[in-house]
Formats: C-alpha cells, sequence, structure tokens
C-alpha cells in the first residue's frame, strides 16, 4: 500500500535523523535553553526581517494553537475562524477548553475574508450591550488552509490592516507552511507573514521534521513570559534541542522549502490526473492536499493500492476524498498512482 | 415613559414582598437549607409527576445555565443550541469559559429540530476520528425561546427521543416559562417538561419574583453533589430562604401562572394591534415578546412615550424593535400603546 | 432557639425592605445601569477619597472573589492567601476552577504579614526557572479575617508596600467589613483601604443588606471591561437597581457603620461574659465573631437555647464553636446569653 | 563539563535511534493507532499483571499529569499530593489551570503517609459542609519522587487500601519508574503498580528514550474516551508510532530496567563517595538523584568540571546541590567525579 492519506505518516527526512544522531553523545541543558535552539531560531530569522522576532519550539500543532490563544486572550474575549479552520474542527474543543469562544464564520474554499472580520469587529465595536458578548481579539488563519488553499498577498494584506483598525490580534497556523510558500500560485513570503502578523508558526510535523512547530512572535506584548504559557500548556519539550536541532536542520540551507515545494509540485500532478481523467475537485487546491469527488467504484479500485483519506459522502455514488503528498512522497509512486488514476 | 422593553425591569410581585416583609424578624439556616426552600421545593412539584425530582433555586439564569452544563458535561463534551440561544449569544462566553464547545445550529423562528439534532449526534457517533472531535452530549432549548416562540409538545417529544437514543442530555431553558406555558397556542405541561427533560428551570426573575430561578433535576445522576457545582459557580445565595420563599408564594397557589398567563395575554393584543396596523411581526410570537418591524417614523414616534428594544436594522428605513409585557405590566398601559399604534 | 450561628441568618434592615417597598411600583432599565446604582455607588465614593473609583454591584462574597482575581490575573499566575482564607477553604476550589492556584501562607489568628508576602514574592523574582512555577500576582486578604481578627493600619501599609514594590494587586474580602471598621481597636478606614488596596469590597450579604456586595476598584487598569467578567462570571444581578438601592440606603446616612457598630459591640459583651467565666477564646476577636474553646458540657448546654457554629474538636472534652451576633442581633438576646453563660 | 545536573541532558539510548532510523523508510498510521504502539504497550503489558489495562503513549510528563487528572477528576474534585510533588511546585499550575485544586501535604523526605491521607479523606466525609469544600478525589505520588526516595511496597499498599476505603484513585508519576524500581533497597515491582494504583505511568524522557511517556490505566472507568483527553490537551502525538516504538525498544528485552539500574548503581557509588568525604546528604536516596550539602568552596570546586544542580541556599556557608545519573552516565565520568570529591 503507498500511503497518501496525510503528511504525517513518515518519521523525518534523513538530514534530521543524521543532526539526532550526531548529537546523540552530547548533552545539553533543558527546556529549550541551549545553543540549538538559538540556532534554529536563527536560521528561522533570516528569512525574516523582524530582528527582534521570539521564535518557541513546541511540539505539535494544537499545542501551539491552544497556548497562543491562552497568552494573547482575557477570559471575554474571542477567536475569529474559519468554520472549517483546523482549531474548530479537529482539535477536541481544545480552545474552547481554554476558556475561549470561537466566532466561527462561514468559509468560501476554506478561508474568510477581511470583510466578514470587519463586520464581526464592528458589530462589537458598535453594540450597546458588549459585557452580554465576547468581544473579538485574535483572528485565526490557516496557511495554507484546511482545503490545501491559500490566502493571497492582497487578502492577508487587507485582513491584518483590518485587525490592526479593530485592534484583533492575528494568527497563522502555518502547520503546512512549506507546502504553500512552494506553491507556483503563491504571492506571499515569510517575510510578508512576520510583517502582517502578530503570530505565526512554521509546522515542522508535516514538513520533513520528526516532530515539532516553530511560534514566531513579532508583536513582543504577546511574548511577555510566554514561556510559562508553554510549560502550563505542557507544551515544552523537557530536551528542547531535539526541536531547535531540527529546525535548524531545516531551515539552514532551505531544506524546509525545497522537500516541500517538490511535495506540492508532486501533488499539482495528481491534480492534473485526476483532471484529464475528468474527476472534478472538491475544492481547487495548488498545495499538497487535493480534494476530489470519486465515484464509488473509483474509490474502491484505487483503495486496492493506495491508503487515502475518505472525507465525506456526496451522495449516494459519489465521496469526497483527499490525496496528500509530503516531503517524503516519491515521483515513482506519485507516477504510480497518476497511471492508475487513467485506468480508472 | 412606560416601559416595554424587557421583562425585568420591575421588582416583584407585591405578594412576593409581602412575604420577604413577614418574614424578616425570623432567622433561618443558611446556603438553602431551610423551610422555606423545602416548602418552594414541594410547591413546585405538585405540577410535575416525578416525586423525586431535585429543585434547587439558583439566583440568575446565566448561572443557572452554565452550572448545569458545567455538571452535566465532560471537558471533551459539548452543548448543542440554537444559534439564537441565549447561551451562545448573550452571556458572555460563559459556557466556553467553563471549558465547553457549543454546537450552534442554524435556528428557525427561534428553534431547532429533532432532525437538526439527530443529524449532530450521528455525525459523532459513526465518525472513526472521534477523538479529533467534541462529542455532543446536551442539548440546550429555551421554552419560550428568544424570539417568543414555542416548541409544541410533538416537537419536544421528538427532541426527547432523540436526546435519549443518542445519550444525551436534554436541558430547557425557562426563564420565561411561565409566558410559554399560559399562552393559547401552547399545548405543553410542567409535567411534560419533568417527564422529557433530564433538567430544566422556572424562571423567577422575569416572571414575579425579585430575582431566582428554580431548578428541577429530573435525571438524578445529573443531581450527584450539584450542590458543590452551584457553590462552586457562585450561584449559592447566603439567604437561600430568600428564594424558596419567593417560589412558594408563586407556585403555592398558582399565582406564577396567573400573571405570567395575563401578561401573554396583553402581549397578544399589542401583537394584534400591530397587525391590524399593517406593521408586519418579525417573528410571530404567541408569547409575552412581540417582535415587529417599524418604519423608523413609527420607531421614533412610538419612542416619545414608550421604552422599547432596538433588535437591529433591517434597512434603511426599517429595523426590528421588541415590546414585551411582564407579569406587572397593566390593561392601561397597554390600551394606551395600541391606541398610538392606532395612530401611527 | 436563638441564633448565633452565623451573620446571614436574617433578611435585611427594615429601612432596607422599605427601601424595596417603595420602588416596587417603578421600572428600571436592567443589568445596573440605573439611577439606583449610580447612586449606591457615589454614598459608597463619599467614605473614599477616590472620586474616580470604579464601583460594581454583585450578589455574593464568593462571585467577587473570583470574578475579581479572574478579571486581574493571567492564566499562569497565582493568588496569596492565608491558609484559612475564605478563597482557600470554603469556595469549593473557586479560585482554581477559574484556573488560578492559591500559594497558602500559614496564617497566624487568620493573618499573613508583609514578611510573608515579601518572601513569596523574592522566590519568584529571583528564580531562574520562573517559567516552571506560578508567579504570585495578587494578594487576598480579609478584613476583618474568618477569624474576626483585624490587621491594624500599620499591617496593611506594609503589605500595601511590598505589593506595590514586587507589582502585586492587593484584594481585601470585605464580606465583613462593617464589623471590623466599628470595631474599639480598629484604626483602619475606608480611605485607607481606599488608598492601600487595588480593590476591595464591602459586604451587604452580612452587613444589614438582603444580599450583595459593593466591589471598589482604585487601579483603573483592573476596571477594564470588567462588567463583562461581572456578566460571563453569572455574577450581574438583571434588577440591579435591587442592589444599588440596598447600598444608598445603607451608605447614604451611614446607616452601615452604625448597625454593623452596634454588633461588634454586642459581641464583646459575650466575649468579656466567656472571660470572666474562664472560658477561653480560641483566637482573641474584636469584631463581631467570637471563637471560644466549651467543654463538652458547656456545649451542650447552651445548645439547648442557642444555635451557634461547632468547629472543630479540641480534644476529647473541649471543641471550638463560634458564637455571631449581627446587625439583627437584640440586646436582650445577649443579655440571655451572657446570663446563661454566667450559669455554666 | 560533565554534566550531573539533571537526567534529561542526553538524546536517547543507542537502540532507540537505531529504532528510529530503521523505520524511517516505513508510513505509518497516525495519532497512536498504529502497529509500534500496540508493540508497546504489548511489551510494557508482559510486566504487568493485568491484560486489560490501557496503555497510552504521550509526549511529556507535565502533559500526562494534568491530562490524567483533568480526565479522573469532576470540577469539585481537588488532588491530594505531597507539598514537594511535582504538580505542585513545578508544573506552573498546570493542574490548577485545568481547574483542579490541590491540597498539598507536607512530605516527609518526598513523601505523604497513608494517614495523612486518610486524614484528608476523612475530613471531606465527616464535614457537613461538603459543598463548601473540594472533593478530594485522587492521590498523586510519585515513584521515586522527587527527592529520589520511594515507597516501600508495605506503604504503597497502605495508601492503596485507603485510597479504595474512601474512595479515591491512586495515581504514580513514575517520570523517573526505572531508576527506582533498580534501586537496591526497592521491593516494589510494576505489578504491584498495577495492582495497587488506578493509573501510573513509565517514564521514558528520562529513562532512555528520546522523549514519551508511557500512561498504564488499569481502572478501565477511567479510560473511557480517553483519547478524547490526550487530543484536548494537546498530548496526541500526530506520529504516534515515534512513541510506540520506542517504548518497544526499551521495554522488549528488558533494556528500560537494565540502564537504569546500572544509572542507579553509579549514582550510589556518588552517594558513599560524598558520605566518605563526610559530606551529609541532605536526603537519603537509593536512587539516582543525590541531594548534597555542599560548603560553598566544596561547590566552587566542583563546578569547574561539573555542571549540577542548584537546589537552594542552607545557610551562609552551604548549599544544597543534586547530583544525577542517567541512563547514558558512565562509569568513567562517575570515577572522575568521585576522585575530585575525594580531593575535596
Amino acid at each position: 500500500m503507498i500511503r497518501f492519506n496525510n503528511d504525517y505518516s513518515r518519521g523525518a527526512h534523513p538530514k534530521i535523523l543524521a543532526a539526532l544522531a550526531q548529537t546523540n553523545n552530547e548533552s545539553y541543558g533543558g527546556y529549550g535553553i541551549d545553543p540549538w535552539c538559538e540556532k534554529g531560531a536563527d536560521a528561522i530569522k533570516k528569512y525574516l526581517d523582524c530582528p527582534e522576532a521570539a521564535v518557541h519550539f513546541l511540539v505539535g500543532g494544537t499545542q501551539v494553537n491552544y497556548t497562543a490563544i491562552s497568552a494573547a486572550l482575557r477570559p471575554y474575549q474571542s477567536v475569529i475562524s474559519a468554520d472549517s479552520g483546523h482549531i474548530n474542527v479537529h482539535e477536541t474543543g481544545a480552545v474552547e477548553h481554554c476558556g475561549h469562544k470561537i466566532q466561527a464564520l462561514p468559509a468560501h474554499d476554506g478561508k474568510i475574508t477581511s470583510e466578514q472580520i470587519e463586520e464581526e469587529a464592528r458589530l462589537y465595536r458598535d453594540s450597546d450591550i458588549q459585557e452580554h458578548i465576547t468581544q473579538p481579539k485574535l483572528v485565526y488563519l490557516s496557511f495554507p488552509t484546511e482545503y490545501g488553499t491559500l490566502y493571497s498577498l492582497r487578502e492577508l494584506a487587507d485582513i491584518s490592516r483590518v485587525c490592526r483598525e479593530y485592534g484583533l490580534y492575528l494568527f497563522i497556523d502555518g502547520a503546512r507552511l512549506g507546502y504553500g510558500l512552494g506553491a507556483a500560485e503563491n504571492d506571499v513570503t515569510m517575510k510578508d507573514l512576520a510583517r502582517l502578523t502578530d503570530l505565526f508558526y512554521c509546522g515542522g510535523t508535516k514538513c520533513g521534521a520528526l516532530f515539532g512547530e516553530a511560534l514566531v512572535i513579532t508583536n513582543l506584548t504577546l511574548n511577555v513570559n510566554f514561556r510559562s504559557y508553554i510549560k502550563q500548556n505542557g507544551a515544552m519539550l523537557a530536551k528542547g534541542w531535539l526541536l531547535g536541532l531540527q529546525f535548524y536542520a531545516l531551515f539552514a540551507d532551505g531544506l524546509y522549502f525545497e522537500i516541500t515545494k517538490k511535495a506540492t509540485e508532486l501533488a499539482q500532478q495528481i491534480r492534473r490526473a485526476f483532471a484529464q481523467k475528468g474527476i472534478p475537485p472538491y475544492i481547487e487546491s495548488c498545495t499538497n492536499q487535493q480534494f476530489v469527488v470519486l465515484e464509488n467504484g473509483q474509490m474502491e479500485q484505487l483503495a486496492e493500492k493506495y491508503v487515502f483519506e475518505f472525507e465525506k459522502k456526496i451522495d449516494a455514488t459519489h465521496s469526497c476524498v483527499r490525496f496528500c503528498t509530503n516531503w517524503g512522497t516519491t515521483q515513482e509512486e506519485v507516477d504510480e498512482l497518476i497511471t492508475d488514476i487513467g485506468k480508472l
């Protein structure tokens, strides 16, 4: 079976494992106070235009999301998110468990607009019963979104402008950041993210690392005692250098961008193969996740050789499924899939 | 100015004040362990067919809602509610502050259906990633709803059946219970509520008491150490007898039903007056809240003599407003309003 | 039976009931936005030297405590309290339920010292693993304490100085404030409290009101959107004027001070009666609560006519019990008790 | 510099790294549903007498502690812990952040007794104001304790008996489990832990793994939807097999016990070296952590070549410090230290 079901089904890029092996006889200070975390942070900051930014390494995405939100908000404040946002649908209510309402806005292609955000912000600002409602204070976006789509630079700039006008923080979940930055249609850079958001993260788990996410905080008011939040939320790895080391390996020479770009290109080959076969996309995605609508027979045929993710039934005879490439996907695996798509 | 803006703008029915005055020289045990709380509970339970039910007296509605939900749910469980439900829109995120997600379903006339609830419950039951999503475990309804509408007995029975089939608790917010029970169109009794729900409450604050809500728990598994939840959530009145006494005064001889029924009838007079004038309802309501769509000029004209609640703009020249009667509203006040509606 | 068991066993001072009766035919705006809340706040502020202070009326003491703490602290911050502090022992973990650790310091006569507080604050300040421990950020004191003792002006000033030096908020629980201010030994005024703390409250429930507590916030950074916290924590009374009205009745002409002072004097008579009989105090208290150590036989004898509160066993033949006067206690009741103490 | 400062300063045992490398080209299902997690669980369960036990793999100790506690307790329930317990002093209030009070009991040598626990349980059981206090419901012990001491089998059996008598859960934090099991003085087995507790965990992070903790739940009522708690609390590793694989490597052939036993033996050599030099232990520890009281001069001298952990000042000229061995500590490192202790 060849796995196209997700982008966290393989260990780590060989350079990561090599780095772990090379340092295994060394000993380091704990909890992220070590030279590798410094080097990892510096390697990431080379891609930003923000020398004062803080970089924290956490273990997983759900952790980053609720830890950042817990640090940013007061109890009566809420998060604006697409209804399809990961925090709203796949984190077991972790944000609410931390005490905060998510104001879920209807998404189009996994995205929300600056107009939608402004309307929510204005409703609160203009309300004469503010104490009875939650105050939207942070906007959560995913880049790429859960459907593999991207915000354009213009869209992000508009959202950022609204956020600043209304005093909202802008937080971008970059669990799959590499796959988005490397897309042919993408016009957003890490510098843009640093400039337009208050905090965002570069996903490692899905982008070549064994595990780990690098949270970049550019709005330093959000960084006050941030390590206390990390620890309290169970997100501080005792052997923190394991995270710094991996991000150094990924960012020091651009490996992160290279391997995810290749995965995105392979996904586009799959996209074209489906299109040529007349199999419609559920959503047009320019990144590593491809959502298509298969007939049940097609689904069964492909399931004999490939693992892919069932999303939902469309009707009695059709379903939406996801094919996902990752940093470790090979051209051979994709070629085989394309051949088999052709045979459907 | 005559107030029709809400149903909590006046003190208490004179019998309540008289009861407070008569007992003011007595002294009692604290925290709801006193003869009046027993009498108040018994007086309510006469209307139920459920001798083993537990009755707790709390101070306000928001308290009851989040205390009951906090007691009923485990951290990964969520509440199903109409998107217009009070807990979802006007309690400053109190339920989320207690750690629980609200799964807000689109309401029609302030109501949700057994089919909508079943779909949510089924999605969880059939999910193969249950650990990534919250488990809907309690259904919150309002009776009457925030728009003054009522669930029919059939609708409640259907919802109750779905809840039991899927292991969901059914909780009814009866902040305005009296105004609903007394409506001409209503076919639901307190016995029905006790039979069909796991817990519900009889509102006092809006229905003749100075303050206070009577929570009836019929599913006794939810009653285990419930007083601990009341205390922890700041909802245990030190002088608990003040609550028991008021509910005794309201329920011992049916005063509760009588005064709210009258208010509902007065509201129907207002409803008819608007209809005769050709002023459309925003929603057809058979209870004490009337939502109508006024032209701006009409709104200004009425605002000279009456206080009513602005809800939202409909368009450049129309707004939705609420006129609300209460247990203290007089026929004279309503007659005056009707006359003035006639003059619009 | 004559009740000396607590100070919340009677309704309200007759002037409070009269005020409620007089205004019962009026109607008011909801949620504390009404003329009586303004008047009540102004009446209290006459006793302060702090015209910009904010005054909020809440229903009960537990509510005030956790709402204030919830508003003041970030998730990783903790509260310093005497181990005998009400929040630490009798509020069902409400502060922890809001997410905050209580650092309980060993109390002497119900009190903690500026030295103890400074030591805690210094431990955090000097720690090189700050992210692993909670940051003490608020000091909770009770005045009078749970044992009826008082902080002297000097003690409060010292604590206030330490708090300001280390950036800690100082919060005083004044559930029994009147009984302390009126004590012969007391040298603290409301002006002092306003000057030395960041926020404190004047208890109504135990001091003549039917219910209600008046929270005074002098550090206005803590007042930002404070009404959102009140609502979220279920502490916003719909008919808020009921609270403002009561506090106006209590403070407009000094009734609050007069009735509590008398109760404190009556308690001192009881204190002296026990002393003359050779019955030792458990703790020397100059306010309305008297803790004494009775022999079992004495306890049984008094229990025939009086309700008092059992605190704990001292040894096989002795127990600590509490006799408590309140604003409604009469000279006759006390005389009777004194006579019976004499007969022991 | 040779590090004796803690037991998480090195990567992983070479067999762990080898296992990671060998499986790096494979792909697996996510979130702990994979063959390695099954194998890892089975390997651990070989050492228990409890075939139905559930085993969950989480990333770190703080996570395990608060996730387990969050799953076990209702909001009004509290945890009994030694005041020196890790959850009480070094987890940034994570347990309170989850809403639960810790009832911290004074520890002796890092341990609490069955008598202390019984007294707390009895106080609650016999209280007539139960709703005003938290209900102790779970006992948290560390084995070894934070001071390197061990509970004897007799002590654990007594505590377990009290817990069962009073309906308390018993939870053991085994972050350093191996170092305790391998101590010469130890008479407790993993079978005993499974039999006497409701849940406990085998620490991996400090005992040879790169990271990871294996939680064993033997009381299956605590296992209901436990994976939901793991996910909600950010403790579910996307690439879960990385954890299962490591625990399989550690437990399949007893490597876990072997490497930690050796570290404990090395620590005892250090212990004896200090004793021979007349340097007093702060606490007598039979496991891998050694706490000794050094003169300032001795401390400076050793600090030239060794990293060890400063604990606290004892007096002007003495401090308590910790020397810690781990699975990777070599005989040569210890010999060198012993030589240098001899030279002090």
